[in-house]
This record gives structure tokens, C-alpha cells and sequence, in this order.
């Protein structure tokens, strides 16, 4: 296959790798790997930033003890080091020893591209791409994989076009597949929360948003957000069946996964459809859900069901949701994403690094604090 | 309009009633009632059996402290009062000092019929009815409310033709919907839980039952089920997962609805899925599924969310069942528990009362053992 490779394209590249050891500890480092002849339908971006989501902490982090976590290596080629619980390590047995490239999303210009019209058309392109090893120097990406940005759009602007925009949008088209005509989300403060608080604004999507610290209630507010409750405030209860029985929402996703929340949530909607509603043994017949999309909380999930009969809480992915809608109307999903990336989809980052510097302790330990809105870019 | 009332019928009739008491009681008796005009599409019905199913229970003793019951009244005319504890009150505020008839379902003889023609083909055969008010010695119902059984079917042969026989059909219909292909079922040993053997063998659908005792996988053994599984035994989950390897069920019926047995089913389902299956962060992407239809768990349902997130549980109910799959679909259901309801949908009772001996104390204590395979029979 030939492949246009302009001369000034380095024949290596830095990416960032994780490795589970055998002898029971996982090693975060910088490997310098070659860069991969193009073919025909092949295109080379330089990844210009790619953001750390919650979704690349499994990949990244594994089950290792983040509290044992030491700094090796030099400055330009640290390694972080922590131990994983004995435990826990045939969670991760089909990784033993593979060093894994990280990173699922990013974006950057086209420096280079196979022979196919397809291809050739996004030289010079700011693309975006859900690749995986996005945590790079560069990155090697069929075309059909990329998304071209409207002109003008800079690779920091682009980062985050798949895993929140389409997240976000994955609950409102559930939510409309599904019935439901207003939505509960958890962990609202997040990148995602501010996101889709934009999202149902723009649509006319009434949205409870649940947060967990006073100072949430104010950033939501401060982006317009109508329905805001503290689950910290003593008023809590009774400030969600309000909400609840003002929006009509009877459909919540749940970050938090764990612990008492869905059942509250349930419980909550159920107050609010009976009100006024006539006694019925078996409760409200109109359904209540709670997708749980994350596991903030680490502890067993507990029902208490007390909310009738008509509910159901599962587990919700992206991935199964996008073959669920089917290619095409997934493509329009992804073609309302870069219309509006600079808009309803933008994400505001609180951390910008470089590879180097995404491995230093003292960045690391901020991956972990994104259900309170921050939010590191890797600028490589 | 005119009705077509034998000489022979009497003006009024008893029937079994609960009444919740202001004064926080809960009291059933037998009350004599004014048999009722027929309306031209009416027909009465001299009910001679009508089962004591989990879902008369509610009705029947609401919140009330079955330890606390004593007898009352006469011979023929019998009460039990039980307390209800104080802060159960408000759950049947919509009930106080109403006496209201029990007995969700039964059978009988058309012994009068109103002057349609449709009322009229009645006259003289044995029908089932979901009427309500069944424990009684005389019923009037619609005519469209009676399922005619076929030639030669007695009253008590066709006294449990809705509740169980549905429920049973609404599973394995709600499998085929939902795409699995074999079914879990707890509590197996219940009247239900037989019924099911007999109907998942007619259809070939692979079934794994899970019981709490060693004798009760005797009795479905006895029936020729095929995967029996003991929750008390030490191999338990070992047995499950064999059981769920073998059969590819991906959907419980849980009668227990509290505790861990729905989260350890999903677990065990996921352990079967992921046999030699290549190593996913996520777990497997096949959906699967646990409804809890009953609670004789009182405790939170706790769900442990090591098994993917390709997961659900929720309520499941009959009523909403048939509305979803229409008045057409659940006619035929309804034609094929009359055809068969002396082979696959036939129903053991372990003990058989009168109205009055319904209300002995100790008859009443042995209605909620009904998971164990007890099962009573009301004889009006």
C-alpha cells in the first residue's frame, strides 16, 4: 500500500502505557513506539489534547491501591508504581504483563494519510477520534473512525467529543425510547452533569439534578439550571418529590451506582405520582427507572422497595446504547456533536498537562475527583 | 331489565370480609349480603371453590400482627381480630372501618343468568371468574368475566385457573418477548413453581428451579424437573452456575424479592456467560435479567454489582403483563389454561375449608406458608 508520509514525521512517537506485573503492582509509563506505515484508508493524527475521563481509570489504574502510588523514572520519562491487593489480581489476570496503551479520546490535526480520497480528504483536518491509545505523540486511525470538526475548531476544543457529548446524549434518546419525558441525573456537578444541564436546556428537557455539596447547587445554578437538590441537605427528601412531582421525571441515571441513592430516587418518584392518586395495594402503575452508568460508590447497591411494583434499575453503557440505536442514528448523534462542540458540547478543563507531566503524583491523584467537576486534558 | 332468577336462589349470601378498624385492628369475618338484581349481561354463580393464593393476602390481612390474632364470633359465624402495629396504620388509612369482600378468584356453577343470550349460554355450566369477592356462596359476575371450562371440569378443578396459571404463562411469555431462551425461578416449590415444571416441560423451555430445603428438590424431581438447585446446600453456587452453563437462562423469576439471591443469581449468571469467554472490563454484553414478582424476603433487596452492567431487576406484576401484550394475546392464554387446566395447569391443594373454617385459627396460620407447597382451597 503506498502511504504519504511528509518527511517531517518522526518515525517513533511517545505514548502512555499501563502494565499490570505479574509480581502484583501496576507501572504507568512513557513508551516510545514506531509509528506505523498508513494504509489506504489509514490517517496519522498528531493528538493535540485528549481528556482523562472516568471511563479510562479502569484501563489506566486497574484495581491498584492508588494510596501506595510512588513516582520512578526521570523527569522526561516518569513512571508511577503502585501495589495491587492480592485479591484482586485475577480481576486483572488476562493483563498480566501486557503494556496496554491508554487514553479512549482525543483530537488533532491530520499530518499524513493513505492513498484513498477518503483519507487524503482530512489532511490538515482538526479531527476528532474514539481510538484508544489517544495518550500519544500520535495516533494511527482508520478514516471512518474520525470526526471532522467544523472549521476553526481547535484539538482542545475537540478533545471530548465521544464519551460525555454522546453519555449525554445517550440518556435523552433513552429517555425518549423509553417514554419518559424528564430525566434525574446524580453526580450533576460533573464535566458530564454541566454538559447535560446545557443539553436538556437546549432541547426543553425538564432535568432534577442531584448533587452532593452546597457549593454544587451554586456552579448548576450558575449555568441556568432549574431543579437542583443537595442530597447533604436536610430538606432533601422532600426537595426531590417537589421536583420530582413538578418535572414528571420518572426516569434517573445514576452515577453513583452504589448505596442507598436509586432507592431513594424510586422512592421519591413514587411519593410524587401518588399524590392526589386514589390507594392502590401494588403502588403507582406508571414505570419507574434507574439506569446506574458509573460506581462512585464502591458499596453494595441496597433496594429498600417501598415504591410499588413498576420499576426497574439496571446497569447502562454506552456502547450496548449505540448498537442498540443503530449506526445511522448514531452518525447523526455524532454530527450534532461537532455542530455543537463549541456550544451545548464544550468541556471545561480544570488541569492541562503534558505526557510527562500527566504522570506526576501530584496529577495523578486528581483523576480520581471528577464527580466534583474536575477535569484533566492531556496535551501531548 | 329482566333477569332470570330460579326459585331456588336464595336473597342473600355470606361472603368473607376484612375490615381494618379505626381503632388499629384488623378483623375478618363473614357478613351476609343481598344477593343483587341481574343486569341483562350478568350471570350469578354458586361458587364452589375459590384458592387462598400469596395475592389474596394483602387484602385479606393487610399489615396486621398474625402473632397477635384470636378468635371470635360463633361456630358458624367465626372472626379472627389481629393487631396492626401503630405505625403501619397510615399504609391502609384508605381502608379504615371499610368491610370489604376477599378472594380474587374461583369457580363455579351458572345457576342464574340475565336475558342477553350471552348470559343465557351460561346457564347450568362451570366457570372460572377473576372477580373478586370470590370467597362467597354466591357471586355475580359479568358474563365477559367468565372463562367456561370445558365439559366435565368440577368447580374445584377450575378454582385456580387465573392467578397461578397466568402468572406461569406470563413468564414464559415475557422470555420470548424479551429474547432469552430458558428461565430461573426461586421459591420453585410452591404451587406456582410446580405448575411451571409442567409447563416449561409441555414447551420445552429449559427451567433451573431454585429451592430452601433438601425435600423440596425431591418434589420437583418428582414432577421430572430437571435442574434443581438447593440455596441451602454448600455446592449451591457451584450447582447454579453448572445449571445456568447448561440451560443459557438469562432470566429469574424471584419470588423472595429481599436479600442477596437475586444478586447472587445475576452473579452466577454472569460466572456461567463469561465460561471461556475472552476478557471484557465490563463483563459480558448479554443482558440479563432477574424480576422480583413477590416479597417473601421482607428485607431490602441488596445487589452486590460484581456481574457487568449488562443487568436488570425490577417488579414484575400480572396486570400490567396482560395489558402489554393486549386483550387478543390474553385471550388465547386464557383459552389454553381452560383446555388444559386438569394436566399442566392442574393445582394440588394440601387442605381443604368452608367459609367458616376459613376462619379458624389455625387454618389461617397456615395461609402464608404457601412457598413450601401448602395451598388452601375455600369451599364455599
Amino acid at each position: 500500500m503506498p502511504s504519504a508520509t511528509p518527511s517531517d514525521i518522526p518515525a517513533t512517537g511517545l505514548q502512555l502505557h499501563s502494565t499490570v506485573k505479574a509480581g502484583g503492582s501496576l507501572e504507568l509509563s512513557l513508551v516510545e513506539v514506531d509509528i506505523p506505515e498508513l494504509g489506504e484508508n489509514d490517517v496519522l493524527v498528531r493528538v493535540g489534547a485528549a481528556p482523562i475521563n472516568p471511563s479510562d481509570m479502569g484501563l489506566m489504574f486497574g484495581p491498584a491501591d492508588m494510596a501506595t502510588a510512588r513516582q520512578g523514572g526521570s523527569a522526561e520519562r516518569p513512571t508511577v508504581t503502585a501495589e495491587i491487593p492480592e485479591h484482586l489480581m485475577k480481576s486483572v489476570a488476562a493483563r498480566v504483563d501486557q503494556s496496554l496503551a491508554c487514553g479512549n479520546e482525543g483530537a488533532g490535526i491530520v499530518v499524513a494519510a493513505g492513498a484513498s480520497d477518503a483519507a487524503q480528504a482530512m489532511l490538515g483536518r482538526t479531527v476528532a477520534a474514539l481510538g484508544g491509545s489517544m495518550y500519544a505523540e500520535y495516533r494511527t486511525v482508520p478514516v471512518g473512525f474520525c470526526l471532522p470538526l467544523p472549521e476553526g475548531t481547535t484539538p482542545e476544543q475537540g478533545a471530548s467529543c465521544f464519551v460525555n457529548p454522546l453519555t449525554a446524549l445517550g440518556m435523552t434518546e433513552t429517555m425518549k425510547l423509553e417514554g419518559h419525558t424528564a430525566l434525574v441525573h446524580t453526580a450533576a456537578a460533573s464535566n458530564l452533569g454541566q454538559m447535560l444541564v446545557k443539553l436538556c436546556a437546549a432541547d426543553g428537557i425538564p432535568l432534577v439534578n442531584i448533587v452532593r455539596k452546597p457549593e454544587q447547587v451554586e456552579i448548576l445554578r450558575g449555568l441556568g439550571a432549574k431543579h437542583v437538590v443537595d442530597s447533604s441537605d436536610d430538606n432533601f427528601r422532600s426537595d426531590l418529590v417537589d421536583a420530582l412531582a413538578e418535572t414528571g421525571a420518572t426516569l434517573a441515571f445514576d452515577a453513583t451506582g452504589g448505596g442507598k441513592l436509586a432507592s431513594r430516587i424510586l422512592t421519591a418518584m413514587e411519593s410524587a405520582l401518588s399524590r392526589g392518586a386514589a390507594f392502590s395495594r401494588y403502588g403507582s402503575d406508571t414505570h419507574k427507572q434507574v439506569y446506574l452508568y458509573g460506581g462512585l460508590e464502591r458499596t453494595p447497591t441496597t433496594l429498600d422497595r417501598n415504591f410499588g411494583m413498576a420499576w426497574g434499575v439496571g446497569g447502562w453503557l454506552l456502547p450496548p446504547f449505540l448498537q442498540r440505536i443503530g449506526p445511522e442514528a448514531g452518525e447523526r448523534l455524532r454530527e450534532r456533536v461537532a455542530a455543537e462542540i463549541t456550544t451545548v458540547f464544550a468541556s471545561q478543563y480544570t488541569r492541562r498537562v503534558s505526557l510527562a507531566d500527566a504522570l506526576k503524583l501530584e496529577n495523578v491523584a486528581a483523576y480520581g475527583r471528577q464527580a466534583t467537576g474536575e477535569k484533566t486534558l492531556v496535551t501531548p
